[in-house]
């Protein structure tokens, strides 16, 4: 009887690859809200952030649909892991072009379904509308004891810079996918660092994850912590391999996988000196690697080691960039390329007056 | 320092009309996620749903920038209402098109903030892109003692049927709206109603928020509770005055103010016959006054009398004109009113035949 309802039905089809949360209290359309109960003691905080995935699929950056559901579970996890937090679940608003087939369908819940899994939650709910194009929204929410949260804010001098993983990808494929008539099959697929955020509780003094590409994330924790970072001098070896041949192939200067604007959903974060050996001893414990790539300095510029001397970097005008070039992703990256050239002019100036 | 950047001055700007919540642990842009206390004693569970409005705006069903950022709101909070929840904040993704005016934004933002402000919360925070059109999102979260949790299902043969308010305003303003050349000057801003749903708990044995419009809502409780509803033969009586007359202005039969599919955001509940008084009792004491509207039977079907007689609906058919008409408001109109013409027809055969 319920299925008679053509919405009823396509409710019932979107959902029934979603195992359910053992903490919802409320079963399928019993509810006008979701109803969970957090299931953590006293003290404890819930977590929640909204990620709409719409540029990148009007971009063509997300083509996929498996990627455009597995993406929009993952940008709101790797915003949990920031903060420290256990998931609980995700909403999802889907709003699908009229003329969606049903394989795209099916592919595209696959996505979330085994993005889900992966992060060990559930979908917990959604909104389904027709519009003219696709665009996925995810919120996301979490528990976190609330003396256990980790904040973009608290880092001092002196601190060690770390990553969770190897940084670029997510900048490697945006170049391949939006610049190549046949993009290279690099494989993009961030996990949100949910056991590392965790682990992280009592160590971290800042935290946040890279959604926006490395350079960005870092000027933020600038400008939120009134603080600089210099990058360590073989920062290359934190680049992903796999993004560092790619960048290669596209002559890209390696920095730039660190400048784009398309994230590899990685953690930045930072520990005071003195903690590094309980770091990597509880990172140890869940078999994680967390890599040291640079420290903290009192004053807020971000330098990094270019063509043979470290140099400060005007992050301000990389991060405006996107908006100075109104989405125009040739200029966008032939802008970033003149960022690069100028750099090296400075320093051949500097070695033609020496 | 942090506004050098343009993102960062925009979320400042978005940001700044609103009140922070006293539960909120984090700060503006100190956290990835947002972490709140749900502030509630043990057994207390999270509500929490989501809605895109999507449709409403592309339709131009809502332009007023004021009430596009209000409904954002309320939709979500009309769902926590029908769970029983307190509000504890709402996230909200913006997309907005690229040439936004700048007092079109700030009028949508004080639609969000003065709807927050009547439903006595705050914007937790968001997230802001640009896209070809104008698509809210709102993610509502609250919380309800898990006792005290109102759910679609359990309502029985024999209970009362129940409006929270006046009913068919949503239908006269979509039909104003969308046919009239000059739309008539009909308030339409509809209330969460929170402080009701509250005062439900341990009353209501069915409880459900009428978004789809009224005849959705009855048909969807009929399905999920396998039981009908039959509505009292003075039904009119719980008509919107004011919508009433928009209907008779453009000819349209007051009972389809509850077949359109474009809602009031009332509350429609079942309770026990034997509870009418604790209910009455409960409503004075915050200065509410519920309408009876009809009363549940075990036969699944909804009946009201049209046209001299009792009738049962074909609800199926009504719920499935959006998507059989394909989102064209003439042709679905026209079909309301050949339904309407058809159950005429009916008892004119009635009549003669007899």
């Amino acid at each position: 009887m319920m299925n008679d309802i053509v919405e009823n039905a396509m409710l019932d089809k979107l959902a029934s690859l979603f195992p359910r949360s053992p903490l919802q209290l409320n079963r399928m359309q019993e509810s006008d809200a979701e109803v969970v109960l957090p299931g953590t003691g006293n003290g404890s905080a819930i977590a929640v952030t909204i990620d709409s995935i719409a540029e990148e699929i009007a971009t063509g950056l997300y083509k996929d649909p498996w990627l455009i559901g597995w993406m929009t579970v993952m940008v709101s996890m790797s915003d949990l892991a920031a903060t420290g937090a256990r998931p609980i679940g995700i909403l999802i608003s889907e709003l699908l072009p009229k003329n969606c087939e049903k394989a795209f369908l099916e592919r595209l819940q696959e996505g979330i379904g085994d993005a889900c899994h992966a992060c060990g939650t559930s979908v917990l709910g959604g909104d389904t509308n027709f519009s003219d194009g696709l665009i996925l929204t995810g919120c996301a929410l979490g528990t976190v004891e609330a003396n256990r949260r980790l904040s973009r804010i608290g880092c001092r001098p002196g601190d060690l810079l770390f990553a969770s993983g190897p940084l670029g990808k997510g900048n490697a494929y945006a170049a391949s996918r939006l610049l190549q008539q046949r993009p290279a099959s690099l494989t993009y697929q961030p996990r949100a660092r949910l056991a590392e955020g965790e682990a992280l509780a009592g160590i971290a003094t800042a935290c946040m994850d890279t959604s926006d590409g490395v350079l960005a994330t870092l000027d933020q924790l600038m400008r939120l912590n009134r603080v600089g970072f210099t990058l360590d001098e073989n920062w290359e070896q934190a680049i992903d391999a796999e993004a560092g041949n790619q960048a290669r192939r596209l002559a890209i200067p390696p920095w730039l996988l660190l400048a784009g604007e398309h994230g590899e959903f990685e953690l930045l974060f930072t520990a005071a000196a003195e903690c590094e050996s309980r770091l990597m001893a509880r990172a140890g414990q869940i078999g994680w690697q967390p890599l040291r790539i640079g420290h903290v300095e009192s004053n807020p510029v971000i330098r990094m080691r270019l063509y043979g001397t470290v140099q400060p970097l005007d992050t301000a005008r990389i991060r405006n960039l996107p908006h100075a070039t109104h989405g125009d992703v040739r200029l966008y990256l032939s802008s970033l390329l003149t960022m690069d050239a100028e750099l090296r002019r400075k320093l051949d100036n500097i070695v033609t007056n020496a």
